[in-house]
């Protein structure tokens, strides 16, 4: 997606650690017409498919998740972070480990809100070694959903996480893959 | 807003300890063609303002928060909560407690993403005790910002952190104000 790459070119700024902030549009302040554009584009790449749920995790992908429901008419479920393991019986739960934070969370979705019968897209602002993704995937099919697919912003594809889900099958659609990036030189180069 | 008040009378669902929770359509699960409907309201009610930035605070506020920018033609901003103390010289931060989490967070914006000549209206999905409002407004005012007002979807009136606010001359304008909650009837009263 063009405007996007460009807006990261613009905008994005680049830390030793492989940071890209994107903290000016994304995830700190929101640029809603540019998350229209991009709940838009996940909507024509999508097009073919039935979904009747979007699944996202809280808090940078909500927004996102909630744009482009509109395009979908549908509603948005977002999975909590919760540092204890709960034991309710009423929540599918996955460990998902943060390699931002050095940490593991335990993600939560009620039982309520996805269940079988469910065509479930998964929406998030950043893909990098895909375990925040692994474990939305994990949620759906235990929940005897339906993944549909994944409807990713900015994949860091030097980290794998992607195609790496690719090769298990999962359809992953991201619409801005940062191949490479250098913060000496302020370099981003896009798959 | 009846259509608002009458979902909360069809989904909400009350338990002890003053919980109401909504989390079907507003918190957990999001009904986007509701939130859209909201964010109209709020742009209705707040159409005599020049407002250029919304700012929220994750998780719940930021589908709401996004939602209704669109119909403000603005950015969102929302304030991250962090468990440290933010030593770094580029953040705004305020001190929230939590009721219902028993915990204090600290709250931060990016000096980037607020300053003077911003005309603020800050959006939360519940107004209880006020406190998470308190932290937002002491972050705009800190910034030399103007508080515009705030536009809260649910506000509990019976634990007056709206009323409090109103006497201090803050604009709060909230969809719907309950007066009173009873878990052993399932009553819910609206001011």
């Amino acid at each position: 997606m063009q405007l996007l790459k460009d807006r990261i070119l613009k905008n994005g700024q680049l830390f030793p650690g492989n940071i890209l902030k994107v903290d000016s549009f994304l995830n700190h302040q929101v640029d809603v017409e540019l998350l229209r554009e991009i709940g838009k584009e996940f909507k024509r790449i999508y097009s073919d498919c039935e979904i009747n749920k979007i699944l996202t995790i809280e808090a940078s992908g909500i927004g996102i998740a909630c744009i482009a429901a509109q395009f979908f008419s549908c509603p948005v479920v977002f999975a909590k972070k919760s540092k204890s393991i709960n034991i309710s019986n009423d929540f599918y739960q996955s460990d998902v480990k943060s390699y931002t934070h050095g940490n593991v969370n335990h993600v939560i979705v009620s039982k309520d809100f996805i269940g079988e019968g469910d065509k479930v897209l998964v929406i998030d602002d950043f893909l990098a070694h895909g375990c925040a993704l692994r474990g939305l995937i994990d949620i759906i099919r235990g929940a005897g959903a339906e993944l549909m697919g994944c409807g990713i912003v900015i994949e860091k594809g030097f980290q794998h996480g992607g195609d790496e889900l690719r090769e298990m099958g999962v359809r992953v659609e991201s619409l801005a893959i940062v191949e490479s990036m250098n913060p000496e030189t302020g370099e981003i180069v896009f798959r």
